[in-house]
């Protein structure tokens, strides 16, 4: 699909950014723009590794950034620019945020063959919990469950 | 499946801070606990609405505690404790973050009845991204792909 040539200049600054996080040693190659009525809002390229956080992919940083700026949780009316496919983790992310469309360059199969395998936790979140790598413990609660029937008549509660 | 009683305590501390995020009015009632070696490492409470950030959900909130006092970036050896079953965008996290197991109380059917509806996310994750609800685009560009090849060869480049 065609980008305009506005939309292209966005997704080459998400690309210069995946270089810059990189070049940098900050974390992997990955950047990512937030852009709103033809304006940048947001920023942000993988720290991982120099910042020990495992969420701390680029799209997440973008998100946080411009939700930050714009001081609001929900990025609507909001394009997301990023260098690569989103990894599951940063799809939900997305969906939590919703912005209007992502545009990105490289796809998750590019990411495999430089070794991000994001494929792995698409295919571990379809598992049943059972079968999964990582052992998942369903432990019901009577506390739990109260505090889920509290939040629904929680005075002041902002839903999201 | 039963748990110990030391893994109950555990469970009632992430349970604990579910309430106490949500009485606090902070975000939606969720809370999470991060245990190594028997001891708390990581502790974690919704707080999207509060600090206008979507990814402040209360697992990506104790990942990335546990992480900075740990200083990795990775949670091996590590148990999950959390209020409910993660959604989506947290599953993801705690893959990137490979600890050894997820402890949950609340299933993702229990947070739907209060409105948490994550299956619509787990949904879209599985569609083609042409079906999505937000519109995915994907415009290859060189650059990012020399970006990913530049990888490959990078010196000091640390993987995740």
């Amino acid at each position: 699909m065609p980008i305009s040539s506005d939309e292209q200049k966005f997704l080459e600054r998400a690309i210069e950014l995946s270089d810059r996080g990189m070049t940098g040693l900050h974390g992997g190659p990955f950047g990512c723009v937030i852009v709103k009525d033809g304006a940048i809002v947001g920023e942000g390229y993988n720290q991982v590794t120099t910042t020990n956080d495992p969420t701390a992919h680029a799209e997440i940083a973008a998100i946080r950034d411009a939700c930050k700026r714009l001081a609001t949780y929900q990025l609507t009316g909001c394009d997301i620019y990023t260098s690569c496919e989103p990894c599951p983790m940063c799809l939900g992310a997305i969906y939590w945020a919703r912005p209007n469309r992502v545009i990105f360059a490289n796809t998750k199969q590019d990411a495999a063959a430089i070794n991000f395998d994001d494929q792995f936790i698409y295919d571990e979140i379809d598992k049943c919990r059972d079968e999964r790598q990582i052992e998942f413990i369903h432990a019901p609660h009577k506390d739990a469950l109260a505090i889920f029937e509290k939040w629904k008549n929680l005075e002041g509660r902002k839903e999201y």
